[in-house]
C-alpha cells in the first residue's frame, strides 16, 4: 500500500463512520419521543454530517482529479464503505439509539483527542474542531444512559436488551484495519494502543451510575465493516442516501 | 371569544405553522440533493421546530392546568391544528421545497418583525429571537429561487411548475381568521394590513432576478387551514409525527 493510499482509506473510514451514524440518527428527525430530544438527536446527526463532509473534502484533495465530497458520499458502492458495523445497525428503540451513540461518542472522543495531535495537520484540524462537538454528544448520551438504566423497570430492561444487541459490534472499533496499522506505523496517529482501556473505563463508570452491568462474557465480536464487508443494513441505508444522486447525477437540473 | 381564547388560538396558529413546515422540511433529512444543502434544510427545520416549541410552551402557560408543549404537539387532532394549508403541502421536488420556504420565510419575516413590537411581551420576545433565524432562511431560500429560476431550462421549468402548484395557497396567509382579527382589535399586533403589499414586493423582486413571472391571474385561493379545515395531507403528517406519543403516552418507559 502506498503511503497516500492508507491515508486516503483512513480518512474515508473516519468520514464513513460519521456519515452512516448521522444517517441512522436522522431517522429520528421528526419522530423523536419528545420535541426537545428530537432536536437534540437531529443536532448530533448534523454535527456528524459536518464531520463527514470535512473528512470527505480532505479525502477528495488526497485523491485528486475529479473526486469530490458528494461523489465520495453518493457514488461509492457498499463494499467501498469503511464504516464500523456498529454505525450501520438499525436505530432500534430509543434505548438502542442512545446506547449506540454513547458507545460511539466515547470512542470518537478518545480517538479525536489523539487525532488532534496528528502529524497530518489537516486531520489534526478536523479532529480538534470535532472533539468539541463530540464532548457534548458524550455528555448528552451518557446522561440518557443513566436516566434510562436507572429509570423504570421497563427502561432498564430496554437498556439491558440494547447492550445485548450492540455489544458484539464494539470489538471492531479497536481491531485495526490494515490501513490503520499503516498510518500508525507512519506515526500519523499515536497512542491508540491505550484507547480500548480508556474506553472501557468510560463505559464502566457510566454503566455503574446507570445500574447497568458490563457484559462479562464478551462473546463473539462481529468485524468486517472497516474493510468493506458489511451487514445487510448498509445496502438499504445507501439505497436511501444515494437515491437522489443516482437518479439525478450531480442534481443538474 | 374570551380575550385569552383568541390569544391562545393565535399562539397555537403560530406554533402549528412552524411545526408543520418543520416536519415537511425534515423529510429531506438524509435525502438532500447534496450534503451541504441537506445540512441547510435540516437546520431550517430545526430552527422552525425551536420556534414551535417556544410558542407551544407559551400556549401551555396560557391554557394552564396540565397543558404542555408535548401534549399540544402530539395530542391534538387534525381539526384542532391551525396551520396554513401552505405549510402542509407535500415537499415535492427541490423546486417546490425551495419556493414554499421562500414564500413562507418572506411572510414570517414581515410578520415576526411586527410581532416583535407586540404589547404581549412573551410573543414579542419569541418573535424577536425568531426573526434573526428567519432572516437567514429568507436569504438562503431567495438565493436558491434565483439559482433555479435563472438556471438551466429544466430548473426554470420546475420553478414555474412549483409556482403553479403553490400559488393558490398564498392567499390564506393574509386572510385573517377570527382569532387574528380579535388580537388585532385588541392591539396585540399592529401594522398587519401592510403585510400583503410588502410581501408581494419581496416576492416580485426575487422573481424578477430569477427571471420568473408573478402569476397574473391569481385564481381561486384555497383556505381553511387556520380554522382547522385541512387538506388530506395533514392527517398523514400527524400520523407520522404523533405515532410515538400515541402508542407510548408521555414515553414513560
Amino acid at each position: 500500500m502506498l503511503h497516500t493510499d492508507s491515508l486516503i482509506h483512513y480518512t474515508l473510514h473516519l468520514a464513513d463512520n460519521a456519515l452512516i451514524l448521522s444517517q441512522r440518527n436522522s431517522e429520528w428527525c421528526g419522530h423523536g419521543p419528545v420535541l426537545e430530544q428530537d432536536i437534540a438527536i437531529t443536532n448530533i446527526s448534523l454535527d456528524l454530517l459536518g464531520q463527514a463532509r470535512n473528512f470527505y473534502q480532505y479525502a477528495a484533495i488526497l485523491i485528486g482529479g475529479t473526486a469530490s465530497e458528494d461523489k465520495l458520499a453518493y457514488h461509492r458502492n457498499e463494499n467501498e464503505f469503511k464504516n464500523c458495523l456498529l454505525a450501520e445497525q438499525p436505530k432500534g428503540d430509543w434505548a438502542v439509539t442512545i446506547l449506540r451513540q454513547f458507545i460511539f461518542s466515547a470512542y470518537q472522543y478518545l480517538l479525536y483527542r489523539q487525532l488532534a495531535k496528528s502529524t497530518d495537520h489537516q486531520l489534526a484540524a478536523i479532529a480538534s474542531k470535532a472533539v468539541k462537538e463530540v464532548t457534548y454528544h458524550l455528555r448528552w448520551s451518557s446522561e440518557w444512559v443513566i436516566r434510562l438504566g436507572d429509570g423504570t423497570a421497563e427502561s432498564h430492561a430496554r437498556m439491558v436488551n440494547a447492550i445485548q444487541d450492540l455489544w458484539m459490534f464494539t470489538g471492531e472499533l479497536f481491531l485495526p484495519a490494515p490501513y490503520e496499522t499503516e498510518i500508525q506505523n507512519q506515526g500519523i496517529i499515536t497512542g491508540v494502543e491505550k484507547l480500548q482501556q480508556e474506553w472501557i473505563t468510560t463505559i464502566e463508570n457510566t454503566f455503574s451510575e446507570a445500574t447497568l452491568a458490563l457484559p462479562t462474557d464478551t462473546g463473539w465480536m462481529q468485524t468486517g465493516g472497516k474493510t468493506g464487508r458489511h451487514t445487510e443494513y448498509l445496502g438499504r441505508i445507501l439505497a436511501e442516501l444515494q437515491y437522489m444522486q443516482r437518479i439525478y447525477p450531480n442534481c443538474e437540473w
